[in-house]
Protein backbone atom coordinates (compact mmCIF):
# COMPACT_ATOMS: atom_id res chain seq x y z
CA UNK A 1 0.00 0.00 0.00
CA UNK A 2 1.41 3.39 -0.72
CA UNK A 3 0.68 6.21 1.55
CA UNK A 4 -0.10 9.50 0.13
CA UNK A 5 0.47 12.42 2.75
CA UNK A 6 0.20 15.40 0.69
CA UNK A 7 0.96 17.96 2.77
CA UNK A 8 -2.77 19.99 1.97
CA UNK A 9 -4.57 16.86 3.26
CA UNK A 10 -2.71 16.59 6.64
CA UNK A 11 -5.16 17.91 9.38
CA UNK A 12 -2.87 20.29 11.55
CA UNK A 13 -5.70 20.29 14.24
CA UNK A 14 -6.43 16.82 14.43
CA UNK A 15 -5.82 16.30 18.45
CA UNK A 16 -8.53 18.39 19.18
CA UNK A 17 -10.90 15.76 17.43
CA UNK A 18 -10.58 12.01 19.98
CA UNK A 19 -11.05 9.24 17.75
CA UNK A 20 -14.55 7.42 17.50
CA UNK A 21 -12.37 4.52 16.57
CA UNK A 22 -9.06 3.59 15.50
CA UNK A 23 -8.21 -0.06 13.34
CA UNK A 24 -5.16 -1.49 12.07
CA UNK A 25 -5.64 -1.22 8.08
CA UNK A 26 -2.85 -2.44 5.67
CA UNK A 27 0.48 -1.87 8.11
CA UNK A 28 -1.19 1.53 9.36
CA UNK A 29 -3.74 2.99 11.20
CA UNK A 30 -7.48 3.96 10.41
CA UNK A 31 -8.01 6.82 12.66
CA UNK A 32 -12.07 8.08 12.32
CA UNK A 33 -13.13 11.02 14.04
CA UNK A 34 -15.10 14.18 14.07
CA UNK A 35 -14.39 16.78 11.09
CA UNK A 36 -12.63 20.02 12.23
CA UNK A 37 -12.78 22.99 9.90
CA UNK A 38 -9.74 22.48 9.10
CA UNK A 39 -10.65 19.31 7.16
CA UNK A 40 -12.77 20.99 4.99
CA UNK A 41 -10.48 21.48 2.21
CA UNK A 42 -9.75 17.94 2.31
CA UNK A 43 -13.35 16.53 2.43
CA UNK A 44 -14.13 18.63 -0.59
CA UNK A 45 -11.60 17.20 -2.27
CA UNK A 46 -12.88 13.37 -1.45
CA UNK A 47 -16.32 14.67 -2.69
CA UNK A 48 -14.98 16.45 -6.02
CA UNK A 49 -12.84 12.87 -6.82
CA UNK A 50 -15.72 11.35 -8.05
CA UNK A 51 -17.62 10.65 -11.06
CA UNK A 52 -20.51 12.50 -10.25
CA UNK A 53 -18.94 14.84 -7.48
CA UNK A 54 -16.88 16.17 -10.20
CA UNK A 55 -19.08 18.31 -11.88
CA UNK A 56 -21.16 19.47 -8.68
CA UNK A 57 -18.35 20.69 -6.29
CA UNK A 58 -15.25 23.29 -6.77
CA UNK A 59 -12.53 24.24 -3.79
CA UNK A 60 -12.50 27.51 -5.69
CA UNK A 61 -15.18 29.09 -3.53
CA UNK A 62 -15.01 27.39 0.26
CA UNK A 63 -18.13 29.65 1.75
CA UNK A 64 -20.57 27.73 0.62
CA UNK A 65 -18.81 24.86 2.17
CA UNK A 66 -18.03 26.49 5.60
CA UNK A 67 -21.68 27.66 6.11
CA UNK A 68 -22.84 24.18 5.57
CA UNK A 69 -19.55 23.25 7.75
CA UNK A 70 -21.26 25.50 10.98
CA UNK A 71 -24.81 24.50 10.58
CA UNK A 72 -23.95 21.12 11.06
CA UNK A 73 -21.51 21.54 13.90
CA UNK A 74 -24.22 23.66 15.54
CA UNK A 75 -27.04 20.50 15.52
CA UNK A 76 -26.56 17.73 17.44
CA UNK A 77 -28.30 15.30 15.42
CA UNK A 78 -25.54 15.53 12.25
CA UNK A 79 -22.29 14.37 12.48
CA UNK A 80 -19.68 15.22 9.86
CA UNK A 81 -17.36 12.74 9.90
CA UNK A 82 -13.43 12.13 8.81
CA UNK A 83 -11.10 9.20 8.94
CA UNK A 84 -7.08 9.55 8.35
CA UNK A 85 -4.71 7.05 7.85
CA UNK A 86 -1.60 7.10 10.01
CA UNK A 87 1.79 5.17 8.62
CA UNK A 88 2.86 2.87 11.07
CA UNK A 89 4.92 5.00 13.97
CA UNK A 90 3.09 8.10 13.03
CA UNK A 91 0.75 9.94 15.06
CA UNK A 92 -0.78 12.33 12.16
CA UNK A 93 -2.01 11.03 8.80
CA UNK A 94 -3.99 12.35 5.71
CA UNK A 95 -8.04 12.64 5.86
CA UNK A 96 -8.29 9.67 3.64
CA UNK A 97 -12.27 9.49 4.16
CA UNK A 98 -15.50 10.60 5.05
CA UNK A 99 -19.30 10.64 5.95
CA UNK A 100 -22.02 12.37 7.16
CA UNK A 101 -24.50 10.75 9.51
CA UNK A 102 -27.81 12.22 10.35
CA UNK A 103 -30.19 11.16 13.24
CA UNK A 104 -33.68 11.98 11.74
CA UNK A 105 -37.11 11.60 14.25
CA UNK A 106 -40.24 10.91 12.86
CA UNK A 107 -43.81 9.70 13.47
CA UNK A 108 -43.73 6.94 10.93
CA UNK A 109 -42.36 3.16 12.06
CA UNK A 110 -44.04 3.67 15.51
CA UNK A 111 -41.90 6.98 15.70
CA UNK A 112 -38.70 5.80 14.87
CA UNK A 113 -35.60 7.79 15.07
CA UNK A 114 -33.80 6.98 11.44
CA UNK A 115 -30.09 7.81 11.04
CA UNK A 116 -29.13 8.90 7.34
CA UNK A 117 -25.66 8.36 5.18
CA UNK A 118 -24.89 11.05 3.00
CA UNK A 119 -21.35 11.56 1.08
CA UNK A 120 -19.36 8.29 1.78
CA UNK A 121 -16.39 8.63 0.36
CA UNK A 122 -12.99 6.92 0.39
CA UNK A 123 -9.94 7.90 -1.58
CA UNK A 124 -9.87 6.43 -4.59
CA UNK A 125 -6.07 4.87 -3.72
CA UNK A 126 -7.39 3.43 -0.60
CA UNK A 127 -10.33 1.43 -1.57
CA UNK A 128 -11.05 -2.30 -1.22
CA UNK A 129 -9.39 -2.49 1.98
CA UNK A 130 -12.16 -2.78 4.18
CA UNK A 131 -12.06 1.13 5.44
CA UNK A 132 -15.41 2.22 4.04
CA UNK A 133 -17.01 -1.32 5.63
CA UNK A 134 -15.29 -0.06 9.28
CA UNK A 135 -16.80 3.37 8.50
CA UNK A 136 -20.36 2.17 7.36
CA UNK A 137 -20.12 -0.59 10.77
CA UNK A 138 -19.28 2.38 12.99
CA UNK A 139 -22.12 4.20 11.82
CA UNK A 140 -24.64 1.31 12.07
CA UNK A 141 -23.21 0.97 15.87
CA UNK A 142 -23.66 4.20 16.58
CA UNK A 143 -27.32 4.44 15.02
CA UNK A 144 -28.40 1.50 17.46
CA UNK A 145 -26.77 3.44 20.34
CA UNK A 146 -28.53 6.22 19.53
CA UNK A 147 -31.94 4.38 19.52
CA UNK A 148 -32.12 4.49 15.62
CA UNK A 149 -34.56 1.51 14.32
CA UNK A 150 -33.31 2.29 10.71
CA UNK A 151 -30.62 3.25 9.16
CA UNK A 152 -31.18 4.37 5.29
CA UNK A 153 -29.03 6.21 2.52
CA UNK A 154 -29.55 6.46 -1.25
CA UNK A 155 -27.06 5.79 -3.77
CA UNK A 156 -27.20 6.67 -7.46
CA UNK A 157 -28.16 4.48 -9.59
CA UNK A 158 -25.27 4.52 -11.87
CA UNK A 159 -23.09 3.07 -8.46
CA UNK A 160 -23.43 -0.69 -8.75
CA UNK A 161 -20.41 -1.49 -6.76
CA UNK A 162 -21.80 1.08 -3.53
CA UNK A 163 -24.71 -1.24 -4.26
CA UNK A 164 -22.87 -4.47 -3.62
CA UNK A 165 -20.92 -2.81 -0.76
CA UNK A 166 -24.02 -1.68 1.31
CA UNK A 167 -25.83 -5.29 0.41
CA UNK A 168 -23.23 -7.01 1.90
CA UNK A 169 -23.89 -4.98 4.91
CA UNK A 170 -27.25 -5.96 5.17
CA UNK A 171 -28.63 -3.10 3.24
CA UNK A 172 -31.77 -3.90 1.24
CA UNK A 173 -32.65 -1.55 -1.64
CA UNK A 174 -36.81 -1.62 -1.05
CA UNK A 175 -36.82 1.71 -2.14
CA UNK A 176 -36.58 4.36 -5.17
CA UNK A 177 -34.71 7.49 -4.43
CA UNK A 178 -36.49 10.60 -6.21
CA UNK A 179 -34.87 14.12 -6.16
CA UNK A 180 -35.66 17.20 -8.06
CA UNK A 181 -32.86 19.76 -8.23
CA UNK A 182 -34.34 23.43 -7.40
CA UNK B 1 -67.28 13.50 -3.25
CA UNK B 2 -68.57 12.07 0.01
CA UNK B 3 -66.48 13.48 3.03
CA UNK B 4 -65.85 11.56 5.91
CA UNK B 5 -66.49 13.51 9.39
CA UNK B 6 -65.97 11.11 11.80
CA UNK B 7 -65.62 12.40 14.94
CA UNK B 8 -62.18 11.03 16.30
CA UNK B 9 -60.47 12.62 13.26
CA UNK B 10 -62.12 15.80 14.30
CA UNK B 11 -58.85 18.27 15.43
CA UNK B 12 -60.43 19.97 18.13
CA UNK B 13 -57.74 22.70 18.48
CA UNK B 14 -56.90 23.28 14.88
CA UNK B 15 -57.62 27.16 14.95
CA UNK B 16 -54.24 27.46 17.20
CA UNK B 17 -52.26 26.51 13.96
CA UNK B 18 -52.84 29.01 11.09
CA UNK B 19 -52.95 28.07 7.70
CA UNK B 20 -50.00 27.42 5.91
CA UNK B 21 -52.09 27.77 2.73
CA UNK B 22 -55.65 26.58 1.66
CA UNK B 23 -57.27 25.90 -1.67
CA UNK B 24 -60.48 24.89 -3.00
CA UNK B 25 -61.47 20.74 -3.68
CA UNK B 26 -64.21 19.00 -4.79
CA UNK B 27 -66.68 21.91 -3.56
CA UNK B 28 -64.94 22.10 -0.24
CA UNK B 29 -61.99 23.80 1.21
CA UNK B 30 -58.46 21.44 1.85
CA UNK B 31 -56.47 23.17 4.35
CA UNK B 32 -52.63 23.02 5.37
CA UNK B 33 -51.48 23.81 8.41
CA UNK B 34 -48.61 22.47 10.86
CA UNK B 35 -49.77 19.40 13.20
CA UNK B 36 -50.62 19.43 16.32
CA UNK B 37 -50.11 17.16 19.33
CA UNK B 38 -53.92 16.28 19.19
CA UNK B 39 -53.38 15.34 15.50
CA UNK B 40 -51.73 12.43 16.18
CA UNK B 41 -54.47 9.79 15.97
CA UNK B 42 -55.63 10.93 13.07
CA UNK B 43 -51.77 10.82 11.93
CA UNK B 44 -51.09 7.72 12.92
CA UNK B 45 -54.50 6.24 11.27
CA UNK B 46 -53.46 7.64 7.95
CA UNK B 47 -50.48 5.83 8.15
CA UNK B 48 -51.90 2.63 9.49
CA UNK B 49 -54.13 2.75 6.73
CA UNK B 50 -51.79 1.60 3.66
CA UNK B 51 -51.00 -1.41 1.89
CA UNK B 52 -47.42 -1.06 3.79
CA UNK B 53 -48.17 1.06 7.11
CA UNK B 54 -50.37 -1.60 8.17
CA UNK B 55 -47.84 -4.00 9.67
CA UNK B 56 -45.43 -1.19 11.13
CA UNK B 57 -48.01 1.10 12.96
CA UNK B 58 -50.43 0.59 15.66
CA UNK B 59 -52.66 3.17 17.52
CA UNK B 60 -52.72 0.93 20.59
CA UNK B 61 -49.73 2.68 22.25
CA UNK B 62 -49.76 6.18 21.45
CA UNK B 63 -46.70 7.22 23.68
CA UNK B 64 -43.33 6.16 21.30
CA UNK B 65 -45.89 8.44 18.71
CA UNK B 66 -46.12 11.21 21.14
CA UNK B 67 -42.29 10.95 22.45
CA UNK B 68 -41.55 11.56 18.23
CA UNK B 69 -44.09 14.49 17.58
CA UNK B 70 -41.81 16.27 21.22
CA UNK B 71 -38.74 16.10 18.72
CA UNK B 72 -40.22 16.74 15.63
CA UNK B 73 -41.61 19.49 17.36
CA UNK B 74 -38.23 21.08 19.30
CA UNK B 75 -36.59 21.39 16.16
CA UNK B 76 -37.20 24.04 13.69
CA UNK B 77 -35.50 21.92 10.30
CA UNK B 78 -38.48 19.17 10.82
CA UNK B 79 -42.24 20.20 9.93
CA UNK B 80 -45.18 17.53 11.04
CA UNK B 81 -47.92 18.84 8.64
CA UNK B 82 -51.48 17.77 8.18
CA UNK B 83 -54.37 18.80 5.74
CA UNK B 84 -57.86 18.95 6.65
CA UNK B 85 -61.01 19.01 4.02
CA UNK B 86 -63.39 21.78 5.19
CA UNK B 87 -66.50 21.00 3.76
CA UNK B 88 -68.51 24.33 2.15
CA UNK B 89 -69.60 26.99 4.59
CA UNK B 90 -67.92 24.76 7.63
CA UNK B 91 -64.97 26.41 9.76
CA UNK B 92 -63.76 22.49 10.96
CA UNK B 93 -63.36 19.22 9.16
CA UNK B 94 -61.16 15.97 9.41
CA UNK B 95 -57.23 15.58 9.20
CA UNK B 96 -57.44 13.65 5.80
CA UNK B 97 -53.35 13.57 5.08
CA UNK B 98 -50.25 13.96 6.11
CA UNK B 99 -46.51 14.62 5.62
CA UNK B 100 -43.15 15.59 7.02
CA UNK B 101 -40.56 18.20 5.54
CA UNK B 102 -36.86 17.75 7.01
CA UNK B 103 -34.51 20.42 6.03
CA UNK B 104 -31.14 19.31 6.14
CA UNK B 105 -27.83 20.52 5.96
CA UNK B 106 -24.98 19.18 4.13
CA UNK B 107 -21.17 19.78 2.71
CA UNK B 108 -21.99 18.08 -0.91
CA UNK B 109 -23.03 19.96 -3.64
CA UNK B 110 -21.45 22.77 -3.09
CA UNK B 111 -22.72 22.70 1.00
CA UNK B 112 -26.21 22.29 -0.34
CA UNK B 113 -29.00 22.22 1.76
CA UNK B 114 -31.59 19.84 0.78
CA UNK B 115 -35.32 19.34 2.35
CA UNK B 116 -37.08 15.75 2.51
CA UNK B 117 -39.99 14.31 2.92
CA UNK B 118 -41.34 11.73 4.73
CA UNK B 119 -44.57 10.07 5.05
CA UNK B 120 -46.52 11.28 2.63
CA UNK B 121 -50.69 10.29 2.96
CA UNK B 122 -53.99 10.96 1.73
CA UNK B 123 -57.15 9.69 2.95
CA UNK B 124 -57.70 6.60 0.46
CA UNK B 125 -61.32 8.29 0.19
CA UNK B 126 -59.92 12.05 -1.02
CA UNK B 127 -57.01 10.33 -3.56
CA UNK B 128 -57.01 11.55 -7.50
CA UNK B 129 -58.32 14.78 -6.60
CA UNK B 130 -55.04 16.84 -6.29
CA UNK B 131 -54.44 17.06 -2.68
CA UNK B 132 -50.87 15.24 -3.07
CA UNK B 133 -50.16 17.35 -5.63
CA UNK B 134 -51.25 20.30 -3.73
CA UNK B 135 -48.92 19.34 -0.42
CA UNK B 136 -45.93 18.26 -2.51
CA UNK B 137 -45.84 21.86 -4.62
CA UNK B 138 -46.14 23.60 -1.26
CA UNK B 139 -43.18 21.93 0.31
CA UNK B 140 -41.26 22.30 -3.23
CA UNK B 141 -41.96 26.29 -2.78
CA UNK B 142 -40.82 25.86 1.06
CA UNK B 143 -38.09 24.21 0.20
CA UNK B 144 -36.96 26.24 -2.56
CA UNK B 145 -37.61 29.68 -0.57
CA UNK B 146 -35.86 28.38 2.59
CA UNK B 147 -32.52 27.89 0.31
CA UNK B 148 -32.92 24.34 -0.53
CA UNK B 149 -31.22 23.05 -3.79
CA UNK B 150 -32.98 19.37 -3.49
CA UNK B 151 -35.64 17.96 -2.89
CA UNK B 152 -36.12 14.05 -2.31
CA UNK B 153 -37.46 11.18 -0.95
CA UNK B 154 -37.51 7.74 -1.00
CA UNK B 155 -40.35 5.55 -2.18
CA UNK B 156 -41.20 2.03 -1.14
CA UNK B 157 -39.96 0.12 -5.26
CA UNK B 158 -43.72 -1.60 -4.75
CA UNK B 159 -45.22 1.95 -5.05
CA UNK B 160 -45.42 2.61 -8.87
CA UNK B 161 -48.27 5.04 -8.73
CA UNK B 162 -46.42 6.84 -6.51
CA UNK B 163 -43.26 7.15 -8.74
CA UNK B 164 -45.35 8.40 -11.17
CA UNK B 165 -46.59 10.90 -9.19
CA UNK B 166 -43.68 11.96 -8.35
CA UNK B 167 -42.14 11.95 -11.63
CA UNK B 168 -45.08 14.06 -12.99
CA UNK B 169 -44.06 16.66 -10.68
CA UNK B 170 -40.52 16.69 -12.10
CA UNK B 171 -38.58 14.22 -9.55
CA UNK B 172 -36.22 12.01 -11.45
CA UNK B 173 -35.72 8.21 -10.24
CA UNK B 174 -32.45 8.76 -10.05
CA UNK B 175 -31.09 6.85 -7.19
CA UNK B 176 -31.96 3.20 -4.93
CA UNK B 177 -33.16 3.54 -1.84
CA UNK B 178 -31.24 0.80 0.80
CA UNK B 179 -32.38 0.74 4.52
CA UNK B 180 -31.50 -1.74 6.96
CA UNK B 181 -33.40 -2.19 9.88
CA UNK B 182 -31.86 -2.48 13.50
Amino acid sequence: MVFLCKAGQVTPAQDAAPALFTADVGGGTFRLRHATRADLPAIVQLLADDALGAGRETARDMEPYQRAFEAIEADPNHFLVVGEMLPAGEAIGPVVATFQLSFLPGISRRGAWRSQLEGVRVAASLRSQGIGKLMVGWAIDESRSRGCSLVQLTTHTSRSAAQRFYGQLGFEASHVGMKLEL
